[in-house]
């Protein structure tokens, strides 16, 4: 039985990332998503708590999601899970090399850990976390990016 | 229980499909390995029961996968059977393009057949079945890229 | 006032190629789409006559839009209309680079011809005439891809 | 009358700026350059006035050209101009998936903004205002990428 | 002393090969220009003979080159000439994938063959066989791409 | 005889790294090592001198490779050393865009500087000295991609 955990940074939550939730939770028996904790190298808008807590909230309805907070190597949490399945979204051609680079030295790093990727649906392969804070910062409406409680977290984080 | 297809041409059959392969075997509950039927429209170097046979010959240690003849879209051979996991290998950018774009064109016509993409091991990535066939064409070796018994096929073809 | 020639091959006609001319349409004063005559390498489905006359039949209700068949270099009908803009879709990394091998080569061939790219619709985006044909060969719908008329033209073509 | 707005961060003015600048006035009746104001994330060289004195000084010869500064989102400022064409240079494949994503999310942001690509010349598809920067911080000559004025006013900020 | 074999179809000779030429003769203390021989699998132009020709009369100059023609693999080639530099010449995205699949595949055949990179120019770096092919065939110029003999002697062969 | 420079930040020096070196020390007659000196933008985990003098230790067996600091424009220093060749490993696709561009920068600063291409080892493809960094501070055994003396001043570092 295939379970199966999909890291991340989640600085915010998208409608991309739950749509990658949804797909791996069709395919595994259980899926664990992975927020990175203190050791984001980039400041993040929400702490580790507070990634989570959209994320748990936007995937309660999915029985065999579940949301913990990791400060390792994404290879070592999976690892002390038990588990042997890594899942990743994959969008764009710079996600693809980056995508590859990671997956190459996760399994020199543990063999047994297989690197699995879907693809978004269409409508939100261009969402990037990063575009999406420019566009708050400017006072733009991500709307068709994100669920409206991170959108008024993020508005309120940026009015500071 | 995720079964999956892997569907494919395989001419000819590469340790880089048997690494494919192996992977989906270790996820999925079930992986029917599918061999494109006689509508493969560049001339194939084997008939579709050759291509499939030298698979079943190398794949029989593998508990879970087997092997099967097709001649619809890939999509709808996995419906047919009932599953709803397309895997494919990817290693290049081209793969990457390619895949994506046939990705999301089976997703229109099969939104419940997720494709999932695994990574060969690193030493397969760059082998490709027109390399090959390039290589024994002009006398050389391809032990390194398919087993003894394909290799000695395709000389045997390349002779004629 | 800038007038446009959208020069292509429409082997068919696709949605992705209408949500082009819609775009150029609204951009510039004129815009010529031009089907390429009998010079196509790859064997045509239809005839330049029936590509053209698809391309007339879906745009007929575009003010500014008319369809001609030339047999020249692209560049070289722009020219012979007087005009110097060149449309081009783009969609795709490996679009990104035949099209810019192309729009530079034009360039040395006529220097005052500008070649001016849009993107069609992301819905659009993966369309590929290619991938339509292996569909209806083997027998699949294309109704998300082809107006309706295009769609029974292939089937036709394809049962002979 | 299409009229369209190329916006940037000009940091600095590059002969490529200048190239496409050129080309997009050639294509429309009108041309704002839109230099972008204090929202820079990254550490400028220039203020928003010095870049946009530059611009305005080497193309105070092309009639249809303005240059502004703006401190909205792009679409924002094209659409408080009532234009709705965004004009950008675009020049090699990691500048094409940047762009494409960029324009899809001002697409969802504002339909009815059209995003239209250009190519500089070739002579300027390498240029980079980041290069350039390191150049002038190593005490290399670019004299060969920007004008005689920018170059000293660079050389004068790194000498600080 | 390093030598090195340059290997290719020059289907046509462009100035784009020539520029290779130059470069790779200011590298390395020998040269050779191998044209592939009777085994190209795409219809070629101009026999071998002719496409070593071109390529002699425009070399003719330069010391420490020489052309000749192999009909094996490249690195058996290289191997027999007691050489151990394959020069290639690399311009675009779509080249370096191929190039370098090539390259690994040749390490895997010839471990003690090193596959060495030179860009051309750039204003040749677009410069395709296939696209010269294409406007000859079309009745436009290629002088800007290929010297004055083989563009005569291509509208020599696509008038027959 | 041609001699090169390997310019490079070497931040930490890694077996890809190595890898290009040895490649590079059989194909010139001399190789010069220039370890980027205080200007390195990104902050560095070791000195200029550190970083050198890992490089000196794990080349001191190849009897054509020396160890030098430099700290102006890469084309600079080797005109400085009267040598014409810029060594370079890729691997990557964005690999390719940067190099490419770097290159052709280069070429622009110092028209006789020929830079040249080499592949690394495909089991050293992915390595990149940003990821070992990461996996460091991360806890993980960065092994495979340096040697131990390497990897103990990493976790020295980082434990600080």
């Amino acid at each position: 039985m295939a379970k199966a955990v999909y890291p991340g940074t989640f600085n915010p939550m998208t409608y991309g990332h739950l749509d990658v939730i949804r797909r791996g939770a069709a395919i595994f028996d259980e899926l664990v998503v992975a927020v990175t904790g203190r050791s984001v190298t980039k400041n993040p808008i929400f702490t580790e708590e507070e990634r989570a807590s959209f994320l748990r909230r936007h995937t309660q309805d999915i029985r065999n999601v579940s949301v913990e907070i990791f400060d390792t190597l994404a290879v070592d949490f999976v690892r002390a899970k038990g588990f042997h399945v890594l899942l990743r979204g994959i969008r764009t051609m710079s996600d693809f090399e980056y995508e590859f680079q990671m997956a190459l030295t996760n399994r020199q790093l543990a063999e047994e850990v297989e690197t699995v990727f879907v693809m978004p649906s269409l409508e939100y392969s261009y969402v990037s976390a990063r575009l999406i804070r420019e566009i708050v910062a400017h006072g733009g409406s991500v709307s068709a990016f994100v669920p409206e409680d991170v959108e008024e977290a993020l508005k309120a984080r940026f009015e500071r």
